[in-house]
């Protein structure tokens, strides 16, 4: 197929306006939001969305929302050039490519202009997440205070450890499903909790958005593909194995073994003799995410932890 | 002008349908969200919007969201038949009436009846505000989750003494404006700080949607127009007449006067010695509504006070 040329969008309005010009000509459109540093899993969601609609937006943004300032959004991986040449060649190929600067800066609205005469300071950051905790848009004093929030969802898995990272996420898809106003949006089903809330959020705030899961994709060696891959090492990189390594063992011992105490551990061993730090190794139930001692229907075992400075998730469903 | 008679929608997806077709004929579309129980000032937000849109849609729902389970929801005052009356005589008509039953009712969601097999309880109840402070919502344990919060700007003036009251309001008029897709929704000025939250909300979360705040419909004698005021005994009503009266005495007073001290000072005794139940009365930032001591630019003096078991609120923008 012959590499199609994306129109590259920077600014809200002209993405908008790209969108309804071209939903009122009977298309649908499709997004795939992601954070740049393309990789094969980013294409998939693509050739996904390619099923779901007729046009596709892939917006690249590194959002600040979902980082607290002691994370690695100033390492984050970044490549635009590549990505570009990437999405060209995608088969079906990708018609808009949105790369906002900056999503959280509103000092071009007229209504932030405004100087405030009484003395206080103008707007200043919002209020973190109620315990102190937040984000590098907080940090910066942008002014932007509204967040949605998955309040349950939210809190387990990786939201333990990253008490700002689904409230970023969650207010950062509802941001650009506002821009692109999409009819589906595809999400990887690496992110499985990540996935889950915004299913969620789509219901419980009626968005009129498709949300369609794609599956994980995988190196040769197992390996779930992630822009943060780039900086393990290859030693690393060996030893980060041990996790999808052990999510399929525990899947074929599911069909034997349904107490998930037995799973768990043995997942935990696998990982930390091969030099992995357990951030957490939990098997949920694949709707609500609550943890689940007997697999008794469909669940979900999701895996996180450190390879040296790199922290890797990924997750694999067993549905016995 | 003749009586028009609107249509009167109950389901949400007829709701997005016809405001989808509207639009694809060029109308543009203004929403006026109400918890019914009509008086003159919620017509007067009708003709407003009737500025600004082709097609007027007018929402009656009384969210149970913004209530917490010791507030007045099973007492606040209901009448369809003449709310419906009020409507088909207001001048330029309404075209829809959108009258859901309830907006947190997931049930018929084929997602939501995916029965948990792994033995946890189905969903359950969304976090709360992390404070354990619930709303009515959660108290009934509808599953819903999602909150939208404007954490600045919620916390003060009626945010202190209604925690949930500004979660729930954003939230509510989020799903109202994904169900509506209005092009502009018009809100009183009355609830001072509930448009302020909502015009940073849209802003924050990139609704493409015009808010035009519209000013305060005031009885004869001066009481701000309210659906509360139902239950205000004739006494009990004419001590709130002390409101109004101290609100426009500062402002005639703030042009000598520019100590907010005084100023409140002399409110809250007005209101005091008349027999109400002072709940706050401070003069903000007319943007940022921060507390401001002395005034130096636009301010409002909002206030909050009980009278026997009804709380009203009312206030005054200042522009020295």
């Amino acid at each position: 197929m012959a590499a199609k040329e994306p129109l590259v969008i920077t600014a809200k309005d002209e993405m908008r306006k790209w969108s309804r010009k071209m939903r009122s000509q009977g298309k649908s459109i499709g997004l795939v939001p992601t954070m740049g540093y393309l990789h094969q899993g980013h294409l998939s969601l693509i050739q996904e969305a390619h099923k779901h609609s007729h046009l596709i937006v892939v917006s690249i943004y590194v959002n600040p929302g979902q980082f607290s300032p002691s994370e690695d959004l100033s390492t984050y991986p970044s490549d635009l050039h590549g990505d570009m040449l990437k999405l060209k060649s995608v088969p079906g190929g990708v018609d808009v490519v949105f790369c906002p600067k900056n999503l959280y800066d509103y000092n071009n609205d007229s209504d932030e202009k405004q100087k405030n005469k009484n003395g206080n300071e103008n707007l200043g950051a919002g209020g973190g997440d109620g315990n102190g905790v937040v984000s590098c848009v907080e940090e910066k004093g942008s002014g932007h205070e509204t967040w949605v929030r998955v309040e349950r969802l939210e809190k387990g898995l990786c939201g333990k450890s990253r008490p700002v990272f689904f409230r970023g996420v969650a207010t950062i898809v509802t941001k650009l499903f506002h821009i692109v106003e999409p009819d589906v949006a595809v999400f990887g089903k690496k992110d499985y909790q990540q996935w889950r809330i915004i299913q969620r959020m789509v219901r419980d705030l009626d968005f009129a958005i498709e949300i369609v899961g794609s599956e994980i994709t995988r190196d040769s060696d197992g390996l779930a593909l992630s822009s943060r891959n780039v900086h393990l090492s290859p030693e690393e990189r060996q030893k980060a194995l041990s996790i999808s390594r052990s999510l399929s063992k525990a899947k074929a011992a599911a069909k034997g073994q349904v107490k998930c105490r037995e799973l768990k551990d043995s997942a935990i061993l696998t990982i930390t003799q091969a030099g992995g730090r357990i951030d957490y190794a939990e098997i949920v139930d694949q709707e609500n995410l609550k943890s689940v001692e007997e697999i008794k229907g469909p669940v979900v075992f999701c895996i996180a932890a450190w390879f040296g400075k790199v922290r890797l998730i990924d997750n694999m469903e067993i549905d016995i």
